[in-house]
């Protein structure tokens, strides 16, 4: 999942679903009992997680371990019965990077090994470095001036903004009844407070002068002649959280080695050099930059519709099989790429004759800015900057898209969409006792279902018990196979299965919301 | 804390105490006052902590970090004005051990740095070494016998006991006082259950027979021709138990490097291995032993008595100072000799005049055998083993100690002396503002209190809220600094400063237990 995903938007549509005379989907309950007995009794979905963590590793964009990934899903997808599997370019994404090597250790006042990684794209240290440190903390320019002169040859450590500390929280949680009462009870209008526009401003403006004064620190350490750089961004425990230290464009300007690192030895670096203690830090970091193939890309493969009519119609399923460079991106998003995966084998696997032809996709480079399915989109269906409809436009059914984590699946957002909430409210009813039974209008962000509901296509991500995704794995060097829990990622299976299904029978695709205006790429998410 | 800590065992002697006629404890509150003003607002608790923690370094029994520790510590005791503070051999331990080098990575199928470190005196690897896995998995000796001819020259990978997955519950907690209520309220002989002795026989044949297998598994890897193993014994989310892998004796036999592994990395490596997928892996440990001098110290300091009938007499506290190697020990216990040495440093800075000698203790080699606090208490005291006393024993008044992590003090474990549990009840009343209510008879074990006791002498332990001590920092690496709250330390500090002042000033010494018999070393704990 993207960065920005955290957040759930508030819907922009209300949805009055009791006031609406509901039409009677029909449902072919022999079809959905043999998905739910092959996807609870049969299932390989932790066998396909395990090849897309384990097996493939980090899938960072464009790096070897997606393209590991795309070979894989592409070859298995195949396997399985599906066709056209394709590992189809989207445009121009930009260099790949891999981790070669990555050794940190503290080798003064006495020594101790360091748990971090690179910074996704940044470079090399010259071989194996023995440096000073320097902490440097500034909130001002003026503060931030007084470091010069002081930072050459030196490891350059960042401050922790968040110190760890005892937790009296569990990591993990599920969604109690109430708060699924109040996902489903939930009216936008009513509840959404007016925006404190100065408020915001003012926070707008910190926000650009803090992240002003961050590229001037890293223009200053990197001019002034720093050896390298440690930082974080939080976690606990042996946990840290990942990102990018430089951009992945062809052309990006130099940076210098930077390596995230656990809070818990990032304070004691950082406590130690401020006393007064001199501290020695040992570092080779050895990174291999791709940058032969530009290219990015998405897999797709499909399962042909049988009715003559709508066999070129097409319901859509997917997730990002891009991840993180720390760990092996297991709720992020080998989870949903596995639950999609699974969710067309059972479907293959039971028999059944889907009418529409069903499509899975697997995005690439969603973690850059969902840059897989923006393109496919883009390629497929409209480019919202000009709303200019292509002719597949027309054939979309819907999109489903997984992407929060590993939880069992509890409902679906609606996205706004009014008149798509009743009929999901009945494909839900086979699967009460699974315990998804929510609709709600709050619209959810951050993920790849975005690109198509921008071009007023339908598209969906379901609702996930969050379990440990927003304190322990998302985006950390921990998202890794023990996080996957199977019964979880079994009853999302059937889930996905049974509404992909569905949406390949119904008399007629999905409904749409009012298409959008053409919006120019800056006023977009 | 020492590995049977965990353990809350059954008091022997029922304690009484609403029944007892209590004497009132006469009660100095203006200098009890002003200990807690000392230590709530005056407080260097955090920064000795800093110096045992993060600048003294892990402190393995025998280590340079422990020697760091002994000498930085009668320095600042003596600094506080304690006098006769002194490095005390306590007899001949064995080898010291230090890492100099750990690096530990997973080079095919794609590299991935590893989590773990060496396991307690083990020996460096022969330089850097690149070599294929073999997952070793065996309950009997007849699983054991299929690998004979598959280990030369292998990494043999050892499985994984409890694997991680998301946690539903914290990590930290407090005494509820639900559970401190029935601490106070417990009683042993209604409640202690006769022990099953067929049941628990046969167990301890279970546990011979799986120890049997384990040292016939290290001989075979051993004499296989190995190259090193990795073992992982739990934790989670980069957290890994460590404990030591071969014995401290000067002519211990041979083993092979062992490394003890975060369980996520572990179990990938397994998982990938038992795959099919080839998994080669990159090693490089150094380790040091040191052998010039076997012995084991304790760090000893005094405040002089005043009173010139009493001060013969001593009132000790203390704590084990040594740690495991993995982290800087911060609960386990840097916490406790924090505590007890800002308890002394307060005593002095109040300028209160104790009537007793008090005497700090800083124990050596705890945690491996409670091997300091025992043989100072040979040493000073009696031979547990003969009874024969020796002077220094009647004039022990009390000994204090803490070792259950960072947590406040809510009270104290009476270890089944009943006539002192209404002193200690009447102690506590000044700060039931600080939470610190409860009088328990139970016993509590595992640590250096139980050496006094085992020869009769009055030893207490403090109960400690329990925090994430369990389930997060006990013999972990991450037993660091950022787990220490400094509000909980303060108060702490204040309640053992009190004690020992109350201890020191009272007109008789505390009431004692009967005598007990003389015990072979093989009946003790």
């Amino acid at each position: 999942m993207h960065k920005l995903t955290l957040l759930t938007l508030a819907g922009s549509l209300a949805f009055a679903a009791p006031a609406l005379a509901q039409q009677a989907e029909k449902m072919d309950q022999a079809a959905l009992a043999k998905i739910k007995d092959e996807g609870m009794n049969r299932s390989k979905v932790m066998e396909t997680a395990f090849y897309l963590t384990d097996v493939c590793g980090p899938r960072l964009a464009n790096s070897d371990g997606l393209n590991r990934a795309n070979e894989w899903t592409k070859k298995q997808l195949t396997s399985w019965g599906l066709v056209k599997a394709n590992v189809e370019p989207w445009g121009t994404f930009g260099r790949g990077w891999d981790i070669e090597k990555s050794y940190v250790a503290m080798t003064a006042p006495y020594y101790h090994t360091l748990i971090g990684a690179p910074k996704a794209w940044t470079p090399s240290t010259n071989g194996s470095l023995k440096k000073q440190v320097v902490v440097l903390k500034a909130t001002t320019e003026a503060e931030l001036d007084k470091y010069k002169g002081q930072l050459r040859d030196k490891i350059v450590l960042l401050d922790v903004a968040n110190p760890p500390k005892p937790s009296f929280e569990p990591d993990a949680k599920r969604y109690t009844d109430d708060e699924l009462k109040k996902m489903a009870d939930f009216k936008p209008e009513a509840t959404a407070a007016k925006p404190d526009e100065a408020e915001m401003e003012k926070r707008m403006a910190q926000r650009r002068t803090m992240m002003a004064l961050r590229t001037k620190m890293s223009d200053m350490i990197l001019s002034e002649g720093a050896a390298a750089i440690l930082s974080t961004r939080g976690g606990s425990d042996g946990t840290f959280f990942t990102s990018n230290g430089a951009p992945y464009a062809a052309d990006a300007k130099p940076v210098l080695p930077e390596l995230e690192m656990s809070p818990e030895d990032q304070l004691r670096l950082i406590r130690l050099s401020e006393a007064g203690i001199p501290v020695e830090i040992e570092l080779e970091t050895r990174t291999r930059f791709q940058d032969k193939d530009l290219k990015g890309y998405n897999v797709v493969a499909e399962i042909p519709g049988t009715d003559r009519k709508l066999k070129s119609e097409v319901v859509m399923l997917g997730g990002h099989l891009d991840s993180w460079h720390a760990a092996t991106g297991a709720t992020d998003n080998a989870a949903g790429c596995a639950i999609m995966m699974e969710a067309v084998r059972i479907l293959k696997a039971t028999g059944v004759q889907p009418r529409r032809t069903i499509r899975i996709a697997l995005w690439g480079e969603e973690e850059q800015g969902l840059f897989g399915s923006r393109n496919y989109v883009k390629n497929h269906f409209a480019d919202p900057a000009t709303m200019k409809l292509l002719p597949e436009h027309e054939k979309l059914a819907a999109y489903f898209n997984l992407d929060n984590g590993a939880g069992k699946i509890r409902g679906i957002y609606a996205q706004g969409n009014e008149a798509v909430a009743p009929i999901f409210q009945q494909w839900l009813q086979p699967f009460a006792d699974l315990g998804a039974t929510t609709v709600t209008t709050r619209n959810t962000g951050g993920t790849d279902h975005l690109s198509f509901d921008a071009v007023g296509l339908p598209g969906f991500q379901f609702i996930q018990d969050p379990l440990d995704y927003g304190s322990r794995t998302h985006h950390t060097n921990m998202d890794t196979y023990e996080r996957l829990p199977a019964d979880d990622l079994k009853q999302a299976s059937v889930l996905v299965a049974s509404f992909v299904y569905q949406a390949a029978m119904r008399d007629q695709k999905l409904p749409r919301k009012p298409l959008p205006a053409a919006k120019p790429e800056t006023q977009r998410l």
